[in-house]
């Protein structure tokens, strides 16, 4: 019988773990839970319910694995420990300061429920925190970096639209390819936050608005754009459809380390995304998770876990011997 | 008290290993064992006995995790399985095809004798098979790609040196870049053994030796060169020693894979290692490894284990607690 997953919050990483099901064999859309009309929510899928969230403890048993794509800011602290007492739940909650609090959290409540939980899965945290936990484990004298993007930040879109006279904009954070390549060369560079990433935004204004007002504006927000240098492009509605609706994402995670009986020996480990769709890869890293999830809940495991905390077998389709014949 | 750790097999990555050790504060070298006569043998650490590998039953109480450092073609494919018995024990076993058959035998014998084995520990196989597994998890519909090198090649240098008129020889493995970035690009290409790598000979002839003949016997040779673009350079022997007594390697794993419905998103993950001594940072992740054997024999497992079957956060020193707050 196939998983039966569950999708709460029907948004852009909704859509995308919809997508991600579909690629795994093993796997089945069981239903899709919106705190909207439902009937104002159309999935891909097709004879697949979309249900009020009201509804979803009917679904107890009729749900393996139960995805929760709310944000992180307001939905995932309550969603998460609420649904693990239910089901067993994979989030992407990314707000690394409050990650202990939020881990304390879904483990009491999944314990109580018998459930498992996996949390903050995706890039970063996700893949990223695996690169850095793997070469910290490997190279213990050593620095880490992270580089992030090319890519669009939500965040400082949304800071740079609550500009007054602004319509609509979009943010790039462009890593500075002088400083990776220091990294890469061995340099151990201390770097800036100035020295590591340019923002570049793309505005589009509202009528009459102020053009030199609104880029003073942006470059001088504390937080999120002080410390950097910006750049600011006023563009057309049309240009903003056309050139910028994308949700590109990436980034580097590197480690530079030492070894030898005095050191002497240099090496890098560089793991990198180049991603199409921030939400639909981290929509991947989720559903590889859920079957996890599943499993360990087989197995009578009960808690809560991060990605530090799961065998890599776990998350593949193939058998221990297949992996070790074909990817071994 | 400390993880006590045994060398078995003191060459470059039983010396690789004892430096490892050294930079892990929760890890002691207890004793290194050898074939060789053992006061013939140097090593690092001061006040640890150098042992003949005839007394290593007497240390089976005294070694937490034997750490075995032959060679992959006839040492570990019968010690494994032997010190399997009596030790926790790690191994780089790195014949790939025979994996299958060399698990299924460590496995065995760590029952029998209720311990731990993990094999086939280092970059490839290891980090590289890691890194394979979880995007193919991740990007179920995509295309796998490895690169070696730069890097020296035990193998190829040994073949070159077989070859009549030949004192001395290095060849180093290039990746082509060309391939390497219509990979990044998303190309998807379909690459030949020679689209993939070069290889560069660096000789030293014997006096009198035909420097023609030699050259035509290493590009011709079937399997090692025949394939490739290969390109043959004859120095002097101090040349050799200046330039070429290192064993850099490193390599690139890639994997190019597509989201959304209907496929119609590219996405890229890369990981490269760029490591100037291979056998160092072998040991290095071998060392790491060691750890997780230790702990997984202190909660009662037994029987083989490799990469995939480890849960990340064994690798590490840090606490579970201590991970997510740092490292998530």
């Amino acid at each position: 019988m196939n998983i039966r997953i569950g999708i709460l919050g029907y948004g852009n990483l909704g859509r995308g773990v919809e997508c991600a099901i579909r690629q795994n064999p093993d796997m089945e859309l069981a239903a899709v839970f919106t705190r909207r009309d439902p009937k104002s929510v159309d999935i891909l899928t097709p004879d697949v319910p979309v249900c009020p969230i009201s509804q979803v403890e009917e679904w107890k048993d009729k749900i393996d694995v139960m995805i929760l794509c709310g944000g992180s800011a307001t939905d995932l602290p309550k969603q998460t420990p609420m649904y693990a007492k239910l089901f067993n739940v994979v989030d992407s909650f990314d707000t690394h300061a409050r990650i202990p609090e939020h881990f304390s959290n879904v483990d009491a409540s999944a314990k109580e429920g018998g459930k498992l939980g996996i949390i903050s899965v995706g890039w970063d945290p996700g893949m990223f925190s695996l690169n850095r936990m793997y070469a910290n484990a490997i190279l213990p004298d050593g620095n880490d970096y992270t580089f992030w993007g090319k890519g669009v930040s939500q965040g400082h879109s949304d800071a740079v639209r609550r500009i007054e006279g602004v319509k609509d904009a979009r943010q790039y954070t462009i890593p500075i390819e002088s400083a990776l390549e220091a990294v890469r060369n061995g340099e151990n560079p201390e770097l800036t936050t100035r020295e590591k990433h340019l923002r570049e935004c793309f505005v589009v204004l509202e009528d009459g608005a102020d053009a030199a007002k609104v880029e003073e504006t942006i470059k001088t927000m504390p937080n999120y754009f002080a410390d950097y240098d910006t750049t600011v492009h006023f563009i057309s509605a049309e240009e903003m459809k056309a050139n910028h609706s994308g949700i590109p994402h990436g980034g580097f995670v590197l480690r530079s380390g030492k070894t030898g009986w005095n050191g002497e020996t240099n090496h890098l480990i560089e793991y990198s995304l180049k991603l199409e769709s921030n939400p639909e890869f981290t929509a991947s890293v989720i559903v590889a998770y859920a079957r996890a999830a599943y499993r360990l809940s087989q197995e009578g495991q009960t808690g809560c876990r991060t990605v530090f905390d799961i065998a890599p077998a776990y998350l593949s389709l193939l058998s221990g011997e297949e992996l070790r014949k074909t990817m071994l």
